[in-house]
C-alpha cells in the first residue's frame, strides 16, 4: 500500500476532499467483463449515507455516484473505472471558525504539520466522507467477486457500542438489517438506541466495534510473508479513519489462550479438510484456510462532540473549541459497511494475485 | 506492501528458510553514509537467539549475520545491502515424521494448498526463523536513524503472558533487560517464571502480548490515506508470524470510551504542542503528532505442543500428531526484538517518505 | 511503473476512454504548496488540442479540464489531485462500422484478444485522446518543479518528419513556436508542410521524431538499477502511443561510435564539473550529471489511413476496412507536449525520489 | 519499476558490488512447482563469463551460482529464490589509482555526487558484473517459462559492432552459437574479429547493437497503458549498463515509413489471425499480438580505453587518467545473453500478470 493507493493488483486510489468540488475513486485492475451500473453502486452508498437515521450526522448529501470510465455496454472493460461522487452539502460556514483551531483527537493538527496547508472544512481529506469512495470501489469489488467466486459472502456488523457488547449466543444475521446499528442482537440493539439517545443530548460521543465475516472463500489466497492476507485486512482497516485495533479470529484474546485450546484440529469431511473450531479466524500462515474469515476492528470515539475543549491555534495561542453543526454519537456505525467494502477489495484483490502467481489452487488434498 | 517485501522507500525483502542454506534479507533504499558492521547488527541478532535462556526454544543457531553488498569501508553506499544468516544447527531428523502430516495451527496445510508444494522442514518459510532476518535488517533501520533522527528511542516489552498483564504503575524501562521476558515490572517476571516453567512441564504453550514505544519521533510522519503510519505499523505487526492482534493508543478499549475522555487536548508549551493525554498513541489522522508512538501486538500461543493432536494426512486420511524436538511454551518472548526492529524499519522508512515527498517539516506553529 | 499509475513518489493513474464520460489523471504525491489552477493546466491542454492547425486531427474538442480535488485556496494540498477533461465531441457515427472489424496497426485486435471486450468507439483506452490526460499531469508537474527547481527548462520539439530531418546547424529554439510543427528550424518546417499536405490528399500518413531537452537539471537525479533516470524516461516515452523507440543522448549511434570519441571528458569549471561534450545526454550510470538531458523518440505513421485496407472480422472472416472520418497525416505533431509532459512528470518524480532517499546532493567536487 | 527491483508479479531485486563479497538476485513470485537447480543456472552464467573469449576482458570470474533458498527437493516452492555469486577475482590493485579520479563515460562523477559515498573498485555497483544476476534470474526466469509455455523460444545476438552490420538477407541462427560474437551471418562474424583485434590493439572500443526475438509469445501480453509489454521491455533493456537506445519492430525506421506501407495486414489462418508483416515488432497498442516480438537496443563503446583522458578529481583539480587493467573492445557482446535474460524475466512477469488480472484469453476470433 502506497500513499493513496491500496491493493497489488485491484489497485484502489480514492481522491478528494469533504468540501472539494468531488471525491471518488481510480479503480484499476477489475478484471473485464464484470456487469456494473451505477443504480448497483448507488445501493451500497445509500447504506452508508448520513441522514440515514438519527444515530448518524445530518448531513444531507445525494452521495451520487457516477462511473466516468471503463465501461462498455455495461461491462467493465479491463481499463480504469474511475468513479466520482460530487459534493452537494458542505455547509462551509458550519467549519468557518476552526479555519484557525485545531480540533483535538482530529487530523488537523498533524496535516498543518505535515504539509503546511491544510483544507480544514469539514476535515478535508482526512474527514469520513472519503470512505464513501471506498463503498463505492466496494461495490466493483462485490460485483467482481460475484462473477469469480460467487460464493462469497461478506457481512458486516457491529458487536460492540461504547462499553456494550452483543450476547454472540443470541446472534441472528437477519436481525441486521432491522435497525440502525446493522446489529445481529435484536435486544442489545434497543439498549444501544436508548444509550446512544442518552450520549447525543449529553453532546458526547462513544465508540465501537465492528466484525467482518467473510464466508465462502477459497482457501490458499494470500502472499505470505508481507502481502499475507491478514495483513493486507488489517492495514485496509486501520487505515479508515479512527480505527485503533485491528483483531482477527480471537484477537486480542489469543494471548490468555493455551496451546492446547488455541489449535484447531483437522478432520477429513466429504468436500475437503474440516476444522473442529475457528481460532484462527479462518487464516493460517497469512493463508486463507476456507474457514470463515473473522476481522474485527475498534473505531475510537468521535472527538467532534458539543462540550469545550481546550487546544491551541496555528499561531501557537491557547484557545478552546467547541463543535458546532453536525454531530455523531457513533461514528463507528457508518463503519460497517465501509468495513464491508475493503473487505470486498482485498478479496478480490487476492483472487486475483492467488491466480497470477499461482495459478489455481496448486495443492490437493486426499 | 507486496509479497516478499515490505516499506515504500526503506524496502526490505526477506528470504529464506528454516532449513534451506541460508536466509536473509535484501535492504534496498537504506540511505547511503550509514555507519553499520557486522558486529552492530549481531548485537541485535543476539538478543533474539534461540537458546538464549531456558524459557525460548533450545535451538542453538549462532545466527552470524554477514553483510554481502552495499557497504564500503565501513558505511552503507546507497545500492542494496544484502545481510545473509546461514542456518547450521537444523536437526532435520526432528521434522521427518510431518512430512505427511499437517500440524493444527500452523500454516503446513495453507502453504500445501496454495502452493502444492511446502518444505515442511521446520516449518519451511513460515518459520519463525524468518524473523532473524527482519531483526538484522531492523539493526540497519536503526543505524540509520541513529544519524537521520538521533532522538528516537524505539523499546520494546511485555505486557502479558497468558492471561496475567503487568502492573501498568510498577513499570521500571531499565528491568526490561533484567529478566528473560523483557519485562518492565520485576514482580510480573516471576510470576511469569513459574507460570511458564508450569506450562513447559504440561507440554503446553501461551500466548502474549508485547509493546513497543518510539520516542522522539517527529511530528508529521505517515502517508495518508493508505499509507497512514499506523497502517504501515499494523501492518508490519501482523505479518510477524503468530499475530492476532494489533492496537495503537487505546486499541480495543478505544471503543468503550467516550469523545469527552477520548480525545487528547493540547496546550502550547516552549518547545511546541503539547498533549494532555496520550489515548491516541500518538497518531492523528494516521500522522504521527510528536507524543510517544504506541504499538501492541498480541502473539497467539505455539500450537507445537506437547500433546497429541487430530489431523489428516496430505493424502486426506485422518491421523494424529505430536511435536517433538523443540518445544516453545511462548513464542511471544522471542517476538520483542522483531516488533523493535519493525517499528524501526517503518520509522526510518516514513522519515524519508516524508523528506521525499514533503522536505522538512511544513507547518509552523507559533 | 504498474498497469495504469507510472512514477514512483508523483504517481499519475490515467483513465478515459476517448468516448466515455470523461478522462482524467489522478495525480498523487505532487508536493503540499504548489500553486495552481485550471487556466495554468488549460494553457498545456491547449497547445495540444486537436483542430489548432490543418496538420492535425479536426476533432474539436474544448479540453476543458477541471481541477477536482487536491487544491485549497490556489495550492496543492499534498493529497490526491484528480484532473478531469470531459469528452464532448465524440461523433460516435464515425467509428460504428469498425465494432466487428480490427483496424490493421492499431490496438483493436489485442485489446480483444487480452480483455473479451473492446470499446471500439475511437480506439476507446488505446486512443491518442489519454494523452490529454498526461499532457494536464504535466502541467501539474511543471508548477512543481516551478517552485522546487525553477531553473529546470523543458523544450520538445520535432527533428524529423518522414526521411526528412531538420538541419541541426540553423536550429533556432525561437522558432519552435512559430510554425505548426514546433519545428526549430524555419526552413525544414516549410518543406514538411508541402510533404504533409501531399500525403494528406493521399489520403496516407507518415511517421515523425521528437527531441525533448531538459536545461538545468541537478546532478544526482535517478535511483539506480531499474529505477534509473534514461530508464523512466525510456519507458515515459514508450508508453506513449504509437512510439516505438526510445534514445539518449546519441542513441541508436552509439553503437557506431569510438570509445575514444564517446567519452565525454570533464574539467573542473568556476561552478563545477564543465563536460567537453554530451554524448552521454546527460546521463551517467542512470544518474543525471548536471549536463541536458536529451531524449528522443520516433512515433509510428497512424494505421487510420484512407486507403482499404486487409483485415478479419471479430468472427474470423477475411474483409476490407478504410478508416473514414479524422485522418492524421502525422500524428506526431501532437506528441511533442506530451513528450513534454512525460519529461516533466519523471523529473519531478526523482527530484522527490532523489530528496526523499539520499536527502540533498551528497557529493560535493572541489 | 523501483530502485532496485524490475517486474510487477515476478520480481527480480539484484544486489552487490562487483569488489564485494558476493552478487546476487532475489526473485520473488516465481510460480511454485518449476524444477530447477544450480547447473541449469550456471549453463546461462557460463555463456556470459568473461575470458570465454579473446574480444570480451580477460577477468576470470567462475561464477559460480549457488541457490540459497526457495528450492525444495528440486523443486521452487513459491518463495523468494535467492541467488548469489560471490566474487573471486577482483583484483583491486587494477582499480586503485581511481580512487579519487572519475573515469570519463562511466557512473563514477554521478554515483559521487548522488550519494556522496562511492565503490571505485571495479564500478561498484555500476559494474556491468550486475549483469551476472540477471543472467542467473533469467535462468529461473526460463525454467518457468518452459513449464507454463514450452512454445517460447528467446533468442538474442548481434547485428551491428560499430558501423558493420550484418546482412540480414545471410541470417542463419544457427551460426549464433558458431563464433564469439553470437552473430547469425558468418561472414559478418569474420569482418568484426579482424576489426575488434585491430581496436584492441589500438586500446580503443566501439559499441553494439543487439537484438532479441521472442517466438511463439501468445497474444494478450501487456498491461496498458504504463505496463505496457513494449514500456517493460524497453526499461528491461535501458536498465543495462551502457544502453542507450531502445527499439521495437521497426524502431527508429517507423518514423521515415508511410501508413501504407507500415501496418501489418491481418487475414485468417486455420489457427488464428495471421499478418502479412511485422513492422510492428509483435506488439500493438502495448499487448502481444503472437507475433515474433523484435527488441533492439545499442551499447555504447566503453570508455574504459588504453589512451589518456582528461578528467577532474574528487577535490575539483584538472587531471588525467588511463584505464590499466582489463579492457574489452565491446562490452556489447556480453551484453546478448543479459538481453535475453531481461526478455524471459519480463515475458514470465507478464504472463503472470495477465493471468492474475484477466484469467486465461478472453477474446476469442471465429
Amino acid at each position: 500500500m502506497s500513499m493513496n493507493t491500496f491493493g497489488h493488483l485491484f489497485r484502489v486510489t480514492t481522491w478528494g476532499e469533504s468540501h472539494g468540488p468531488a471525491l471518488g475513486a481510480t479503480v484499476d485492475g477489475c478484471p473485464p467483463g464484470v456487469e456494473i451500473d451505477e443504480a448497483t453502486l448507488q445501493h451500497w452508498l445509500d447504506r452508508r449515507k448520513p441522514g440515514q437515521n438519527k444515530f448518524t450526522t445530518q448531513r444531507r448529501e445525494p452521495d451520487e455516484v457516477r462511473i466516468l470510465s471503463g465501461l462498455f455496454e455495461g461491462r467493465t472493460t479491463g481499463t480504469p473505472v474511475q468513479l466520482m461522487i460530487e459534493n452537494t452539502d458542505q455547509r462551509s460556514k458550519d467549519y468557518g471558525d476552526i479555519a484557525e483551531k485545531f480540533r483535538p483527537g482530529h487530523a488537523d493538527i498533524t496535516y498543518w504539520q505535515k504539509y503546511g496547508i491544510r483544507d480544514y472544512r469539514g476535515g478535508g481529506r482526512s474527514s469520513a466522507r472519503e470512505t464513501a469512495a471506498r463503498v463505492a470501489a466496494g461495490g466493483l469489488a462485490r460485483a467482481a467477486l460475484a462473477t469469480l467466486a460467487p460464493q462469497i459472502e461478506i457481512t458486516g456488523y457491529m458487536v460492540q457500542v461504547g462499553p456494550h457488547g452483543i450476547d454472540r449466543s443470541a446472534m441472528d444475521m437477519t436481525e441486521i438489517e432491522n435497525n440502525p446499528f446493522w446489529c445481529p442482537d435484536a435486544k442489545a440493539a434497543e439498549g444501544w438506541a436508548d444509550y446512544l439517545d442518552g450520549l447525543r443530548k449529553a453532546g458526547d460521543s462513544v465508540g465501537a466495534v465492528i466484525e467482518v465475516i467473510a464466508r465462502g472463500v477459497p482457501s490458499g489466497l494470500g502472499a505470505p510473508i508481507y502481502g499475507k492476507l491478514d495483513t493486507d485486512l488489517a492495514a485496509a482497516a486501520m487505515s479508515i479513519n479512527a480505527v485503533k485495533a485491528v483483531e482477527i479470529g480471537e484477537g486480542m484474546a489469543s494471548a490468555a489462550l493455551r496451546g492446547s485450546e488455541n489449535a484447531d484440529e483437522i478432520a477429513m469431511g466429504p468436500d475437503g479438510p474440516v476444522y473442529s473450531s475457528n481460532h484462527a479466524g479462518g487464516i493460517l500462515g497469512g493463508i486463507s484456510t476456507g474457514q470463515d474469515i473473522v476481522l474485527r476492528f475498534a473505531v475510537k470515539p468521535t472527538s467532534s462532540i458539543l462540550t469545550e475543549r481546550r487546544t491551541i491555534t496555528k499561531s501557537g495561542e491557547d484557545t478552546t473549541i467547541i463543535t458546532k453543526g453536525r454531530h455523531d454519537p457513533c461514528v463507528g456505525i457508518r463503519a460497517v459497511p465501509v468495513g464491508e467494502a475493503m473487505v470486498a477489495c482485498v478479496l478480490l484483490d487476492h483472487l486475483l494475485l492467488h491466480r497470477g502467481q499461482v495459478g489455481e489452487n496448486q495443492g490437493q488434498i486426499g
